[in-house]
């Protein structure tokens, strides 16, 4: 059945319920950065297999929304269907809610899988086609009733993370939520973001991509939790451990009744912005709601020592294989052909070999040449290109170990580069280590600081289109909220004075259209530093460990201080890493850590 | 009669209306910096003439808070009478607030003139001391009924200033402001913020010390405005381009009964942390009310081309001034006997030669050796010392000009200064650079841009304990908003995006309490830079022209770039300033000015 025939069906089912449009999203039904193959929903209905996109089916036309990193794929993707490519952000095209409101009658029904889509979302894109009077149903799944050969849901066995590794127990987590619960006069909290149910429960799974969490939402009530999840995934020990910590667990689908039977003037605490617009509409209107971050958003952001020191010994590792990658590309890429896709699978071998390596944590990005300059860009068997001699390489990877997540980029000279992508090589440089360099007073955040990392970027009239950094997880999402480096401040991403155990990404870049992208980023933890008179000090350690190319340097266009801060930093890389290197690859790294001086 | 005699009159007053206490704060009925002489009801009723502080009269006690700047002068001038000193952010000083709610009964009532609190300020105190039921009773002026010989209220000539100068008309003006009435609702908005009615209507006053304003509040409704005001101080001609801009004058006191005849359902536009307490509850219950930020306010602080234009040039005029200044003290200071005083009054005179200047911006900060540590320190007749050879001395003034506002702090080495001094003073220097050479993409906001005059403080495990850069008026307010260069986001000073047009200061320092203190302040335009396919770019043009004292840098700890960026400027000032010097003064100011190099 090909796409068409796929739509023709969902368009029958429309008709006899009487929808004008149906609304088909990316995302599972906790809004999850990766999804599952059962909820390839939108891939399944439209051909392209994108990681962001929304399709919008009408009665005689469909559209896919996409950003500026799939144009080309859902171009190609969607070539052979009659779905039209919006392409997001351009000139001319209108936004999703914009289309509803040209194309819609007065009045008309739109539908989509409720739990597909926020609260939040459906209640913007109510208010902005209000004028029309256009209504919303997010009571069925249509295309579950089209898509033949669906997988299943996964349910993959859930694991037990030790608070070894954790640092906190889980009623101790628990007890901390309730007492926040509290706090703000809440009788009830619905956690639905999979992250925050693996972290608060300190349990594991492997149900979605590159992110080792396991589908569930959570109820918690002072003295007892209610998990809603596949119950075939737990061990009876594990099942033990969550009853003796008053956590039961029924059915993944249960919590919808358990929502339903919330007695009325309760006190429930769901944030409409991740909570799926099913599960919000269930809570009674008799009870009351409150509409606030999650508490488990914060605390999981703050990691606990045992976690930092794990975190540091998942770095050291990663750093071993990312560090020998990097030796083994720069050497063999003249040698041997070498394509991106050999790159990124040669790279996961080098991480496999590492102790305590679960997996990628999220999708590779090995960009060669003009390559580098598109953002998200990840090597598929269309695009591959050789890595030779003579251009720049962007390595954009990571890893869930069990001590913790990594996330580097490094810029590789192959073989011989030009004077230019030296001069814009060193000059994201130093914005990155101003950034990672930054002593600042408790109170700052990342807002405060994001303007290190892209003033050396804006004094030349140079900028990159993305935050210099994100919060990363413990052996969870490698982007966690809430701190970023961001000088921006929007509806949804605050100020957040930075504390002591949070983990951020500081990843400033530089993309030339056709030429070459370079991107510097190294993970830091935030650490308290002096206290004087003056205030409480903090600053930023780095874990990433992972040499800095000196091949792409021009030590003349870093001050003494960058020059120092650099040299400090590929020593503390050379103490941490050589005791895992020998001979030849010693020597290398030796070679390649080597302090650099103004001539 | 001394103060405890007023007290004990104002106490009698209490007694036959059943108040418990009487708040007496420092401010005006429009919440001005400065004051008139008929509003210095506190400094009559407490003896205590500092700029800031508020005395609550108990039955059988009284107390006076005040912030640090002034614990020594208000300990002296209370000394001879009954009140306590509470020395705010002291361990274990109470909050006024705190104070109220130990010492009263339950049920008591707090007197105080509701037109010297604002609205907000009312409500918060309130709602902290809501649980022991205290009433707040505004109505009364009792100091009124204390004060013999209380000094009229001032009502000086009311002069125009010409829209060659400001570069919009009164007409314009208003019609911008009834434009954003009518894009939030509201038909009728309350001024009362001094500044924003002289800016508004083009006209100054001299009702203020510091401050070229009149005493007034304004209405506007679309095509109707009422001023009210002291009708004396107002020309015939004045009345009759009033009346042209379909704007009524009235008396001062007459606006109070214009609210309350504010018609049913009407919205009203007045901002509770500005408008006082007897004023915003003037307005009928019946009405409602629009709380928030006068529009005025960001009219007023995005500069016109006129504005800009003459703004430079008054800050030529006040370059050449306190350059000469600058010759004079360093060179005199060991030949004469100068003290902080005498060098302020030598200033004033420097300042008098120049066309258009008008007076003082602020109260002048001449601080030698370890005064400059007190951040606010004025020199008295009680602390003046000599300036002598071997210290630094730190110089905060400005002035008003038809031109222009202006507000610059020169630390200078008189005769030689340690390595310590020095140091620091290049320390703070690097601050200074780094911001004043910032280039940013539109959007960004002071609070993105502090760090960058931080960060070489925080480096070292230092800090400063006040704001990088306020806002600056055109011939108004030395001090206003909404923008500053300051990290953290409060609830009363939020995120404001930089625009051009903007004047804001650049003042970072550095304090070592009993050793010296260093400030390096130039007042900055906000300009427009290249726009690109990475965004629109801006820049801060340095307004204020006078060289930075090179007898105190230590040049090798600049960087190349901090030396490249201080020497341009140098040259500049000298470009500047050059015309108007001649003779040993031309000489001196090129060797002032001279280019600074790495050993």
């Amino acid at each position: 059945m090909d796409i068409d025939a796929r739509l023709g069906r969902l368009r029958k089912l429309m008709r006899e319920r009487n929808l004008s449009a149906y609304i088909i999203p990316t995302e599972d039904f906790h809004g999850s950065e990766y999804v599952g193959e059962y909820f390839k929903a939108r891939e399944y209905m439209s051909g392209f297999t994108g990681s962001a996109g929304t399709l919008v089916v009408l009665p005689d036309q469909a559209a896919l929304w996409t950003d500026g990193r799939y144009f080309i794929q859902a171009a190609q993707q969607l070539a052979g269907s009659s779905i039209a490519l919006m392409r997001m952000g351009q000139p001319g095209v209108p936004a999703l809610e914009e289309y509803l409101n040209d194309m819609l009658t007065e009045g008309s029904v739109v539908g989509f899988d409720g739990r597909t889509l926020s609260q939040r979302f459906v209640h913007k894109m109510a208010q902005k086609t209000a004028a029309k009077k256009i209504s919303f149903a997010g009571g069925e799944d249509l295309v579950d009733m089209v898509w033949i050969g669906r997988p299943p849901m996964s349910a993959k066995p859930v694991w037990e993370i030790s608070t070894d590794y954790t640092g906190r127990s889980r009623e101790e987590k628990l007890c901390g939520v309730q007492e926040q619960m509290r706090a703000q006069g809440a009788d009830i909290l619905l956690l639905t973001a999979l992250d925050e149910i693996a972290w608060l429960l300190n349990l594991r799974g492997d149900d979605v991509a590159y992110t080792p969490v396991f589908m569930a939402y959570l109820v918690v009530e002072q003295g007892q939790t209610y998990l809603y999840a596949h119950r075939e995934a737990f061990s009876e020990e594990i099942l033990e451990k969550l009853s003796e910590a008053q956590v039961t667990v029924d059915a993944y689908e249960a919590v919808e009744q358990k929502l339903q039977e919330i007695p009325a003037l309760s006190r429930v605490w769901c944030d409409s912005g991740s909570v799926n617009y099913r599960l919000y509409n269930s809570v009674p209107a008799a009870a009351e709601r409150i509409d606030k971050d999650s508490p488990v958003l914060h605390m999981k952001a703050v990691k606990t020592l045992q976690e930092m020191a794990h975190i540091r010994d998942a770095h050291v590792k990663d750093g071993v294989a990312v560090t020998k990658f990097m030796r083994w590309l720069k050497t063999s890429a003249d040698r041997e052909k070498i394509t991106e896709l050999d790159a990124a699978r040669k790279l996961e071998t080098f991480r496999r070999k590492m102790e305590g390596y679960l997996g990628a944590s999220f999708e590779p990005i090995i960009a060669y040449g003009a390559h580098g300059a598109v953002v998200h860009y990840e090597p598929t068997e269309e695009t591959d290109v050789q890595i030779v001699a003579g251009g720049l390489c962007l390595a954009d990877t990571g890893g869930h170990y069990v001590d913790g997540t990594t996330d580097v980029t490094r810029t590789l000279a192959i073989g011989t580069v030009t004077e230019e992508e030296k001069r814009y090589y060193t000059l994201v440089l130093r914005g990155h280590l101003a950034l990672g360099a930054a002593r600042f007073v408790k109170g700052v955040s990342g807002q405060n600081l994001d303007v290190l990392a892209r003033e050396p970027l804006w004094e030349e009239g140079l900028d990159y289109n993305h935050g210099t950094g994100h919060g990363v997880g413990y052996l969870l999402n490698v982007h966690e909220g809430p701190q970023r480096f961001q000088w921006r401040i929007t509806e949804t991403s605050g100020n957040v004075p930075l504390e002591e155990g949070m983990v951020l990404s500081n990843e400033p870049g530089i993309y030339l259209e056709g030429k070459f992208g370079i991107r510097h980023e190294n993970l830091v933890l935030c650490r308290m530093g002096e206290r004087n008179g003056h205030g409480q000090f903090m600053y930023l350690e780095p874990l990433t460990m992972v040499p800095f190319d000196r091949d792409a340097v021009l030590p003349e266009l870093l001050s003494r201080r960058e020059l120092q801060w650099l040299n400090a930093y590929q020593e503390k890389v050379y103490e941490s890493l050589s005791p895992y290197f020998e001979g030849e690859e010693l020597a290398w790294l030796r070679r390649a850590t080597e302090e650099l001086s103004h001539a």
